[in-house]
């Protein structure tokens, strides 16, 4: 019996080891194709650990060593915390980290020498409450936005530094030899860090800014087409294989609405590059946040539009068929004025097509609002068909019309105002398109 | 002449100055104005100085410094580094320095032991490989999402920690010792930094995002009354004092769609929380996530109604009259049943009043689908009222009837959808509640 239970204990634990194994291989697995599917990730892993490898060289090599001494961590420590995934932040941080560092050295310096004057009872009260002051003061800057979006960091070096400074003052007698020594490591860490950064296959936000509004540009002009296709196309059932493909283009739309936070923090530390590439120095990148936001509210459109087409509606094929042919049409031109501007954005000058497509599509749309006005004259008189020419006004005019027009089909309604968030998106990009080329 | 160039030029410097004293008081301003709003902030900086101010008693205190030293540093930058606004994001670092920092330690002093066997010349060889390689691969398992979730600080602490101890070692002789103090004094740090965020006044992120979920709940049923109400309560004028409010209540759901990137951190942060309040230790924090996503949807539903209301329509003021009674229903209904959900959310109990109100509002949907089948057939007589009586089926089959029904009115439509759309949230809601509950 002992025997028995001992074998089952063995046994047990074996399986609980064989699970825990398992699931680290997953993991582990799983880890590893996030870094297949984009090889940068590995490449920053071995940029941190060369950055590292090169500033440890502060302990091994005697005469850096004898340089700074045990000053040598402040560059491993500004190496390690500065050093971020993309060049912009980098830069970002380690322009904090030198200005909050210098300003909180000098000020901590100053109250120290202050302090110092006034006699051994009184100064560490005088440090104690310029401490407190100063910590707090610089919390609550870090509450306040402007600053949170571009100094958060700073503020902190900057409570970090005085702290340190003011209070080792107590103690520590050579105070400015110090300073200097700490305030030349970090900015050897520093220079490491960006040049580290941007020699080795950088990364800039810019690039991967303008890389994910383009592919959103993509991604909604595929999940409009695709669900204006779905709906009205049921005649070829969609092949197995294609159709985890369609969904996923579909499906598409939600990655341009949850995307807000990461193009704007983008934005922000794109602001801090130099130029690269086919980027100015003072390339606008605040627009990119504006076409975000206008294909944010379009995407929401296609949103409800796919919710309508999505609960099991009964309309009458023989209307559907009828409106199949048109309404795929504006789909399709709406769709391609979309991808137009993906591909202007993308050889950032003006095409000449865009307007072409601009007027293709409006025309669609007129002749769609021109079928629905037609359409329900064989039921009912009312027909306020009063088509507009300029572009913008054909476009807010859309929903005008069909408040009268449109019966019958709730997916063509929603399609219009798709059609006029588009226009709408159209105005805003043609609006960015000369800046980007200025 | 030269004194009139001298006098200009100090008016000039005065003007600057001038200038930059007014910019600086609206900055100071604005950011009192940010405190005033929200005291909280001006506690956390109190908060900051006084766990400041009480860790840097090591210096001042003889006994204390003689006891660890130099190492009380550490003690002042972990306070530094790990005091945040939320006393769970308090505690998440915390754990995640002290992890970081232990795990960090121990390997690297097996390092540090192996390499020192190894001899003077493969010393720095073996530990610059292992920092290499554990630094690549801490950095890359920042990217790996549910790490990056929960541990990314973990995970540059041991970064830091681990090149610090393995590359000091080589220069350091009593490397142990040395490790003691500074783990002591991180551990002092640490613990001071609870106690003071947790004691002195607590924000706790989980109230935090309870707040915040209930309140969205509040905005979303206002921006939905409030747009029904202003397109079809068109009699009154609006007083100019109460405008900027109702304006302000429209714009709610914006708030709703941009706050997922919040509500996420804080649900994440929530979960280090101990029992606080009404909040138990296991309280579902990820519900209000679900919830957050119901309610997203639900607002880009609105947004698309509002948009077709504000597109300058023409429909006939005898239609929206007919209607107005109606949809005002509806609208006020599904506002009730939000509304109810919130208060339900608060008491953290089920009310048997959301079931009411929801069959109330399903009955006004069904009233407004019934007005609009029973309306074209004036004109057309194709009429398929196929009314269900569940309460789901009849939310999902609301678009059905109206593909039919709708024919006049886009917005109402929309608020159909948007019926729909709170059901679903609803259904949501309510299976949340029994877990909310327990």
């Amino acid at each position: 019996d002992n025997e028995t239970l001992k074998r089952a204990l063995v046994g047990c634990m074996w399986a609980v080891t064989a699970g825990v194994v398992l699931k680290l291989c997953k993991f582990v697995k799983k880890a590893w194709e996030l870094g297949v599917n984009d090889p940068r990730k590995f490449i920053h892993c071995l940029k941190v650990g060369v950055a590292l490898s090169s500033v440890s060289l502060f302990y091994y090599l005697k005469p850096l060593y004898d340089g700074v001494g045990g000053n040598a961590m402040w560059a491993i420590m500004t190496v390690v915390v500065v050093f971020e995934y993309t060049a912009g932040a980098t830069i970002c941080k380690t322009v904090n980290r030198i200005c909050g560092t210098s300003l909180a050295g000098f000020l901590a310096i100053g109250v120290h020498w202050v302090a110092s004057r006034a006699g051994d009872q009184l100064e560490p009260v005088i440090v104690g409450v310029s401490l407190f002051l100063l910590a707090s003061a610089a919390t609550f800057s870090r509450f306040i936005p402007t600053i949170k979006a571009r100094f958060d960091y700073g503020a902190l070096i900057f409570i970090l530094t005085f702290s340190l400074v003011s209070v080792s003052g107590y103690r520590v007698d050579e105070l400015l030899v110090m300073a200097q020594y700490r305030m030349s490591t970090i900015l050897i860490g520093s220079s490491l860090c960006i040049i580290v950064s941007m020699i080795l296959c950088p990364v800039w936000a810019g690039q991967e800014l303008y890389v994910l509004v383009t592919g959103n540009l993509d991604k909604l002009a595929n999940s409009l087409q695709g669900c204006v296709t779905q709906y009205f196309d049921c005649t070829e059932a969609p092949e197995a294989e294609n159709e985890e493909e369609t969904r996923k283009q579909l499906l598409g739309y939600k990655c341009v609405l949850s995307s807000k936070a990461t193009e704007e923090s983008m934005a922000n530390l794109a602001r801090w590059e130099p130029a690269h590439g086919r980027f100015n120095f003072r390339h606008p990148w605040s627009q990119y946040v504006k076409i975000g936001a206008s294909m944010r509210s379009c995407a929401s459109c296609i949103d409800a539009l796919i919710g309508c087409i999505n609960s099991d509606n009964e309309t009458s094929d023989d209307m559907k068929r009828n409106m199949s042919s048109i309404s795929m049409k504006v789909g399709t031109n709406s769709a391609r004025v979309i991808r137009e501007l993906a591909t202007t954005i993308r050889n950032m000058k003006k095409s000449s097509k865009v307007d072409i497509l601009v007027t293709e599509m409006n025309s669609a749309a007129q002749e769609l609002r021109n079928f629905l006005n037609s359409y329900p004259n064989m039921l009912s008189p009312s027909s306020q068909n009063n088509a507009k020419d300029t572009q913008t006004e054909a476009a807010s005019s859309s929903d005008d019309d069909d408040d009268v027009a449109a019966k019958r089909e709730i997916p063509l309604i929603e399609i219009i105002q798709v059609v006029t968030v588009a226009s709408l998106l159209i105005e805003t990009v043609t609006r960015v398109e000369g800046i980007v080329e200025a």
